[in-house]
């Protein structure tokens, strides 16, 4: 980024949880500027201020406190040259696909796309290769689109702990089976999301549709891109190694950060020891970082050596909640070595995830700022 | 047991947690009748109710509350012919001796003699048949015993999810690997316990001592009993099929009920399938419930078809807290087959525990009431 | 009530929360028999089990379990001589005036009809006594009834409170004025009610209309009835010593048992000393203990010595939740007396209380049930 | 200050809750520097990082983290022109002392002190006028003192509500009567501090000793400073004016934030309108402000129009919890206007004051650095 350029950018779903977030962190973003928000029609054309039911720990952004709210049309976000959609997935598909097509790059924490196999699954941390993906996708549209493109970025409860597999895989080779039991907060579920009734003093062992994103979304995200028959480029599912994940998903009355505990096998024989995990994790350092992504957190990975670290109220947020956490590093006396996990669900989760995978793709050139933006 | 026949019992630690649930059950036993109880010497020589600070939902029992507390000398208890430990492991060891050699029947919820090759550690719904090494218990002590005995009960943790398993064995023989991943309840900490500053909006993924526990006690519980060199029996910790198991203990903050989230591997190949582990739960019949044992559950292992069940807030106080429950019954794609299990860890997970295989002692002729108890 | 008949009672709005707690509590009643069960027409015509979303402690009762759930019409209960409503506001007003219509006596836990100057509002350990009102409200009905009516029970956090202020005015004449704060539970907002957002590690300040609502309620329900210019009975309000209420209404993380610090001013000087105050209230004996009703509680006001009781989660479910509890009875350095009170929101502060009311009415011969009722 | 100076300052109980609180504080404050951290004995020549159990949300500052811990003597800490004392009651009475008598300004967050008749109980946003006795405390000491003296800071649940309270009197003159229920956060108990297992889903109606701390220090801080007979100046507990307060204090399981309903009456007939209120709260600005202290809130009483607001979890960092917040002022029914109180106790109420309290005292010229420390 040249040294005070701006770039326009629209939030989709700015009343929802999520769209509060990307409020947050876009209003004192050094590279990008709000200039439009959208949410439902109900919303539309009243002041940001009267219309959202503001759940976030610090005040609206002045700067956006009385802006208008626009529908989410294409047409209102014309100086646009990037939006974020923290929309809901009953409506996500059709908006994010209107706004794809009128030439604009969308980075969505909705699950509509992360299957389509022309649209990357992103961790920032993990995968920006994936961008590579994107000439594809332009192509493929009807019409071929010039600028416009879909990223999505992965389920809260997969970003944070494919970042320490990524992080072995790269060390130790590949990874042949995980199970990771999950103790997820609530803010995970959006608002009004749980009743109270349902997780004071409770665990819900259940999350609906969340075992099998997790299981699948790994897949995807830790596998590489290869050609396929007829000359397109194809995700492959980690396929030349095959990986086995099993997940369990529950709801813990905690409001923020994901604890995962995380049991892994390698493909290696004999497999690391906990002290070699230990240091490959402490020495990973991500493209984002490396590419200077203003967003991305100086350390990836905090590994912990206190005994009951990480714990989401201590951690969570640390480094505004853009790293993961790592503890408890032992041997797993039925796969390899087993550890807990702790991510950010809203940060790195969610919102962060979309900033620094639009970081990147302006820092790879995937997006071209108009003039008139800079 | 006879008719209106009664045999008189000690509650030892009768002032902490564990003791205060013993009272509360046995204050309304058909067989067994308070004589007894016991705390440090601090509070001997008082009334019970101006030295306990009582944390049961339901008031102190009427016959105990004015009750004389007394120091845990045998003595003190000669009228017993049980007695019944909630003790503090710091102090169990030489006072659980002591009422032993005193030819006292010991049920102890202390971990102190868990690991004793001669103790059989119980868990009532699952190997009463572990009270055959009790004669060996008394021969081998000096001088030898008549009547007096330790018998333990398992860690909270432990006693849930071996009760599934055992079931499990029984209809579809050797498990030879077990995954666990726990989220416990604050009361299994005792009082005063967690501090709350520690556990409110949070998760502590680590309890000194837990995972261990686990690990060994399923093996000795679920494992039988063999004829070593010497002539002597000895617990084989399920050797003739090794038994592989990796647990993960977190503390949740939910008041009672332990969550646990469990996958298994056979040793039988093909696997059985989901519904057939549903259908051998279900079936399962321990030994306490065919005896006729006045405080085992109606229904061992109650298995939920709702996909956001067993909660411990909805299911905990089923039962009294007697049984275990289990749900979410599926594939695991790493190991055959995970559940969702929750065990009150106060109840079954604790002095019900002990209560149970006091019942089960009486039954099978081990307890012999004196004349004068009866 | 004649031994062994029995009265067949309806419960309107059986899916819902105070409905659940309706059918727990009527399913092991002495003289009541669930005859029909109301709910939604979304619900009508199948089997309770599969409509509702049961969220008590305690299984659904067999007997209900496989009822056919019916449309809240009068002739869907004709066998019925008694319907209990725990319908939402919203739909509460017509279909309770038809089941009044067709001559079925309705006891209410929605806040329709409690300022109806014809409509009782009874605390049953309060004020039965303005069951006198009845015969007025059906000769003016349009037609005249010769045995339907409406009673309503008054709200939850007006409830508790009420019943040692009507103690105390017993014995001391006039309060003159009530300053109360409440800590309110989240089971009070029903289901889903509060999203767990908002009350986790959190306080809710404000509960919509709930201040007016308690001071308003105390009113009608510790004032009498008078003769009124038309020959006409009418609820005096209080008003021959006026009664001032300030109420400041809060929500906490509680599930059950709404905590209330009440404070009082009386018109005797010089007033009652805190010892005075605490054995008029142990002393306090309502007619629905005198009378016999069955689910009266057997202590009304638990008095609590120990400084810093009663808790909600200790002392909530003494007694199925039918008394209150008192505690901290101290002198107040701006009115005169001021202490803590508890009352189960979920029991004595809604379902039991309807109940109660039932009991009383047949008690009094309000009621008169059908011969094939009986 | 002027411009780069920097004062040497010390901490007291360094370990602590309100220790670590105060270290967070003061290792990015302009003016102050930490030279020396002290703590008991059995942490004392330890690096601060291996004895601290660190409790806060961000890391120990770098700065501290190597520090060797001292023992509390003065000669440890004789670079130090100001120490915070965050040391627990039972030791702070004598070592407080012992640093003021080694000529050392003591700010003190320990309650020993706040009712000797010589030292003022500030709460740095309403009467830091009281650091005039001063000088009479310095002289009357034995020997007469040149530098050395306390200040104490208030209790946590005092400091709050006297700055609303402050700001009513100062626009409409004396209040005379005032109600106040809190509902305190965990924290204020320190750590441990409270059970979990007495806390989570509960109310505890009681905080021993709380009331009267409250009823006792409003009136020294709103009170002022007299001539007495003896020549002396003393603090008049707002004689003037009598004025009665009535606190009820309560813990609920919240962790950071004390909400407390307040009502008041003024001398003042009629009294203001809650409109009036409203904008004597917002226009009120404390010295603390006008002088330029670099800790003190740019908003002191921060007025929500919401109903629901201010709620703990959503408002107690705003401004790192220095100012603090109003919401719902309305009238009351039995006094004159009532309002919702929020204050975040850890940092206002605690650590926070104890800054600002000696920011005020060295722009006030109450310290003068020695050379060597600037």
């Amino acid at each position: 980024m040249q040294e005070g350029s701006q770039i326009k950018v629209g939030v989709l779903g700015a009343t929802g949880t999520v769209g509060q977030r990307f409020l947050t962190l876009l209003s004192s973003h050094p590279w990008f500027t709000i200039d439009a928000i959208g949410a439902s029609s109900r919303s539309a054309n009243q002041k940001y201020y009267k219309v959202v039911k503001w759940k976030q720990t610090t005040p609206i952004p002045a700067g956006v406190r009385d802006m208008i709210v626009k529908e989410c049309l294409p047409a209102n976000f014309s100086d646009c040259d990037i939006v974020f959609s923290g929309l809901d997935a009953d409506v996500a598909g059709d908006i994010e696909a209107d706004f794809r097509s009128a030439e604009m790059a969308v980075f969505s924490n909705a699950k509509n796309y992360r299957r389509d196999p022309h649209v990357p699954l992103i961790v920032p941390l993990v995968n920006p290769s994936h961008l590579a993906i994107i000439p594809q996708q332009r192509s493929l549209h009807a019409p071929p689109l010039s600028k416009g493109f879909i990223v999505t970025n992965a389920n809260c409860s997969t970003t944070g702990y494919v970042v320490p597999l990524a992080a072995l895989e790269k060390a130790f080779g590949p990874i042949e089976a995980c199970m990771v039991t999950t103790m997820q907060a609530i803010s995970g579920a959006g608002y009004p999301g749980l009743p109270s009734m349902d997780i004071i003093d409770n665990v819900v062992p259940y999350i609906s549709g969340e075992e099998e994103k997790m299981e699948w979304e790994t897949l995807k995200i830790l596998g590489g891109i290869t050609d396929s028959d007829g000359g397109l480029k194809a995700f492959d599912m980690h396929a030349r190694h095959p990986l086995r994940v099993s997940a369990s998903c529950n709801r813990v009355p905690v409001i923020d950060g994901h604890t995962e505990c995380v049991s892994i096998r390698f493909a290696k024989r004999p497999p690391p020891s906990p002290q070699q995990v230990r240091e490959a994790l402490v020495a990973f350092t991500p493209d984002a970082q490396a590419l200077g992504c203003p967003s991305a957190p100086r350390h990836a990975i905090v590994v912990h050596e206190e005994p009951d670290r990480p714990q989401p109220r201590l951690d969570r947020y640390y480094q505004d909640g853009s790293g993961v956490h790592v503890g408890r590093v032992r041997q797993c006396q039925v796969l390899d070595i087993k550890f807990v996990l702790l991510a950010n669900n809203v940060s790195i989760g969610a919102a962060t995830s979309s900033v620094i995978n639009a970081e990147l793709a302006v820092i790879k050139g995937v997006i071209n700022p108009t003039a008139g933006s800079t």
